[in-house]
């Protein structure tokens, strides 16, 4: 297996986006091979993610970014996973990368929902449930979420300052980062008078609908030699999916699919949580941060939720978490962020997160969750 | 790289299905593994195709096939590259088996579109083509591949017979074939008059919207050891693009994503077309199964469209040519249909092709083309 790296990455800022899904995936798939200082015909393979290219009357866009790109001949597919639709992208470019089927991959994702209303867009996110057993019933993602939120309410001591502390950390992160849709703080005062969405969670507890695109090619190692950034070595690539239904998981405090791939993913890179420096986590809902941190074993179980109001998770914590602002304040433009969340990791490598830099950079996880976590990604990165 | 096999498959009956596609994609799913010789805990890892899930309200299938399987928590992956998106799927599954990070994968494509009017079905094939360039301005495939014809018609001698040969072909295999959607025999007098679609494109030119759902088990040699059925060792699996838009290309006399893939293929393969046995090609229309006669090397250029004419083609032709029916006949559930055609040579490679056997069967090629040729997989097997 042959040492595989992230070697470039871009992303445009996520919010509202004029151009298409697939004139933005081809604008930050440029870029991100002109910050690796390859060329587009150096790409052997391309993985892109568009969930939602339906709602731009679009699928089979590979061709199209690869043609804008100026490399039609090469090959291309569509991956979906939910939101863990990119990262999935990115598990099968290390794969053909590490396996030596092709020396680099551009993966890259791309989405666009704001030109439909909040119902419709609500309607796509919610063909990622299982429609026959929850969609149908009316259980879309914030109902879902408010499930466990409810869950881990029933079975911890809790308080709503601790969730408000995972949204005020991740605006905070946010507000100092240009690829942001939310760049503004919010007070406690903020999130505790925000109005109910699905009961327990606040507006603030929600990640917004985004459009947003972002970027990254991966390569071996012996076919860049002289990176033009530093690169990020991939040391684990680690994927598991669990029961997509909710009513039908034996427990709700915790995602299994986050356990396995955790599992997995520490046994490859031969790591344990305490040898994180820090990890963009899939928090689409605060609920969801608190659970990540508890399944990829960064706290004991009950502890995740307080792990904000600690200042653990805090850019200067001994964890940082989401440094980038997370889905919560990032934004979540569905098939962009599990790539994004390596953009951050290349960014925070190579200096480039300005005002948010985290002390350690050394070693570093993201995990993008699909769905309710019928589907989960975890990658852990380190430096040369 | 590992030797890796095809050790089952399994396929429903095109047409119409009254259950749901991740109903159906289950069941096939659990014959091919049963045919195998296998079980659900063998498999490593689930590609799944379903480019119109969205018709049905649902997207991230894998989970939802895995948990009916019995294997919740093993990864999965939707892929999708229009038409030619279950072929993508095996070159994935290819990659990892052979790369050894899994032992066995299955792909399984499945579609359901026969509870929509056509209009609705001809909307959702033709976001496969480019939105902005081809499908805003009316140009849905029977009319992109009805300019492909008329281009071919005017750089050669043609005679409609010689297109009416292909489909006559194709529709009597299809008879032969308990999986097919058309299990009847069509007329050369039959096929003159019957109405023009586009022209010249008649209606038994073309394809039909077809429901379906197609399986397979792609494993190492070393893990299956002692397999149920005679394997398909999969001797080449190339992917290649090209320009979606047609009016881009630099000529319409062919498809060059078919002349990519198909070089790659041979040369992985290192085999020549004429050492190649039996072929299923993409023919969505019979204008298609004559360019990839062409751009596969197995005839001259412009000697496509005589081959079915000549019965070079035929069962007994020294070249037989879509045994099963091809897409033309046996049916086109967009993301099953290159999944069943592997099916056809694995059960041409076992003695499961009642009344439709080839002479030969050491070697067959596969040909799957997304859209327009945007898109195109190429896969090559063999006996052991």
């Amino acid at each position: 297996m042959r040492e595989t790296w992230v070697v470039g990455a871009a992303s445009n800022r996520f919010g509202k986006m004029k151009e298409s899904g697939r004139e933005a995936a081809t604008r930050v798939s440029l870029a991100a091979i002109e910050s690796a200082g390859l060329r587009p015909k150096d790409i052997g393979y391309t993985f892109v993610s568009n969930c939602f290219g339906i709602a731009e009357h679009q699928a089979h866009v590979g061709p199209l970014i690869n043609g804008g790109l100026g490399i039609p001949e090469v090959p291309s597919c569509t991956i979906e996973s939910a939101c863990s639709s990119s990262s999935a992208g990115l598990h099968e470019a290390f794969v053909q990368v590490a396996g030596g089927f092709i020396d680099a991959a551009l993966v890259v994702g791309s989405e666009k929902l704001s030109h439909l209303d909040t119902l419709a867009a609500t309607s796509y996110f919610a063909i990622a449930a299982d429609y026959a057993f929850e969609t149908r019933n009316g259980a879309t993602f914030p109902g879902l979420y408010a499930t466990l939120a409810s869950a881990y309410r029933d079975a911890y001591p809790t308080r709503p300052e601790m969730f408000g502390a995972i949204a005020i950390k991740n605006h905070a992160n946010a507000a100092r980062n240009p690829h942001a849709h939310f760049q503004k703080e919010i007070s406690m005062e903020t999130y505790l008078h925000s109005p109910i969405i699905a009961s327990p969670l606040r507006l603030y507890d929600c990640c917004p609908f985004s459009d947003g695109a972002a970027a990254i090619v991966v390569a071996a190692r012996e076919f860049v030699k002289t990176p033009r950034a530093e690169p990020l070595v991939v040391r684990a690539s680690a994927r598991a999916g669990s029961i997509t239904e909710m009513q039908d998981r034996p427990d709700l405090l915790g995602l299994p699919a986050t356990r396995t791939a955790a599992a997995r993913a520490f046994q490859q890179a031969k790591l344990t949580p305490n040898q994180i420096d820090f990890a963009e986590v899939h928090d689409c809902f605060t609920i969801a941060e608190a659970l990540a941190l508890e399944d990829l074993g960064f706290v004991p179980k009950g502890q995740g939720a307080s792990a904000a109001l600690e200042g653990i998770t805090a850019r200067d914590g001994s964890l940082p978490v989401n440094p980038s602002g997370g889905l919560k304040a990032k934004g979540h433009p569905v098939s962009a962020t599990g790539v994004s969340q390596v953009v951050e990791v290349f960014e925070q490598f190579n200096g480039l997160a300005k005002g948010r830099e985290v002390p350690r950079t050394t070693t570093a996880l993201t995990h993008n969750v699909g769905a309710t976590g019928g589907s989960c990604s975890v990658h852990i990165f380190s430096r040369r």
